[in-house]
């Protein structure tokens, strides 16, 4: 690589690197807003976020398009053809946490006639802020190209892993108790499993992070409690 | 590009080809064997199953690998680059349609001390099924660069919401009919809306062999009926 293709390349990167960043602060709008539209049962933000998710899927398209295009110019290698790839990952990961904002945003719209169980709205909301907690500092380990602080959030999913079984327990009580609760707790059902999987996606960023800067992939699973997402059938029935 | 490297391409392009084919019938495979995990209430098959899961994310990371590789060293344009563009959606979509697969299967397990509500499993079957045969044209569609096959594909995702939403209905029903039938129809909701998910993976993987073809994006939404999953709470209060 010559010099003028190598200072072409760094443009290249750094573009890259603000259009990830840019979509980041995009896709934690959506979830603030979608937070803030289930505390308030505010269906006018709900709408606002499902108008806003064709932004999200038009900044994915954004970068793959950037990314394929710097690879086949510039041939890369090595730790560039990381930043590259990781781009590529971390952008479909935000698509999917902006979809599953969206999905919330829908659900909120067809609870708007129900009794709203505060109680459990709270720990939903609470689960959300826990997310966008982790999605923070996985953009800063992004931005600061630190591997550790990557680790760190990576090891850091299951709190909500832990309250979407804990709610879950609990929304399938608050079912059996009286059959007028199921409608509506089977939206919350799905709610809290979004926001669980908008964790994972998190910790996906948090693996690529790691990637891009120690090249090589986070092999060892996290104890993941996906299986208990439902207790089973015996510890719950009547 | 001289003659040796076009060689040397197309035997990447034809090796990345393959490997999608071989990692579309690997997913196939899964799929019908949590299909028959499910019909036969056969729990040795649902391990299997999630046993295998690994081989299928193992194949994803070799396509990625390979197709960046490819890009850094042969620089391709146009369509070859959609080429390989194409090759790492598409693995991507098979990758989660394999996780949905795992999670169906974990699901069975946590199910087996239940009784069997076999009219509702034979639904969920079904499902499957059209999920198999929408892949089967799909994985055709990649192997022949038939755009218009895909288009038909992408066109044909209705049926498995139409029945994800009428299970969806059933299920809620029988869950107010008597609380104890609350846990295992939740598993059974889960398991419908993941065979639902790995139906919008199909359309994902059809859009990207329409995209590898005519080198346009499919930009006209389906008529997707993801609002529907749950009906509104107003048409099954009692």
């Amino acid at each position: 690589m010559d010099e003028h293709t190598a200072k072409a390349f760094d443009l290249d990167l750094r573009e890259l690197e603000s259009d990830i960043a840019e979509m980041g602060a995009g896709v934690t709008k959506q979830i603030e807003t979608v937070m803030v539209a289930l505390d308030k049962r505010d269906g006018a933000l709900a709408h606002q976020v499902i108008l806003n998710d064709a932004k999200i899927d038009a900044l994915q398209s954004k970068i793959e398009e950037k990314a394929v295009v710097t690879i086949a110019r510039r041939q890369p290698m090595a730790v560039d053809l990381r930043q590259i790839v990781g781009a590529l990952r971390i952008a479909n990961d935000f698509e999917r946490m902006g979809d599953l904002a969206d999905n919330i945003a829908k659900r909120i719209l067809l609870l708007s006639d129900e009794t709203w169980p505060n109680e459990i709205i709270l720990k939903l909301v609470h689960m959300v802020e826990l997310v966008v907690d982790q999605l923070a500092r996985v953009l800063d380990s992004y931005a600061r190209q630190d591997a550790a602080e990557a680790l760190e959030v990576w090891r850091n999913d299951e709190e909500v892993d832990w309250l979407n079984n804990s709610l879950f327990r609990e929304l399938l009580t608050h079912m059996m108790e009286d059959p007028r609760n199921i409608t509506f707790s089977t939206h919350l059902l799905f709610c809290a499993k979004n926001i669980e999987r908008m964790g994972d996606h998190v910790t996906n960023v948090a693996e690529s992070v790691y990637y891009i800067v120690e090249g090589r992939t986070l092999t060892n699973e996290r104890p993941k409690a996906d299986l208990m997402t439902v207790p089973p059938a015996s510890s719950l029935r009547q």
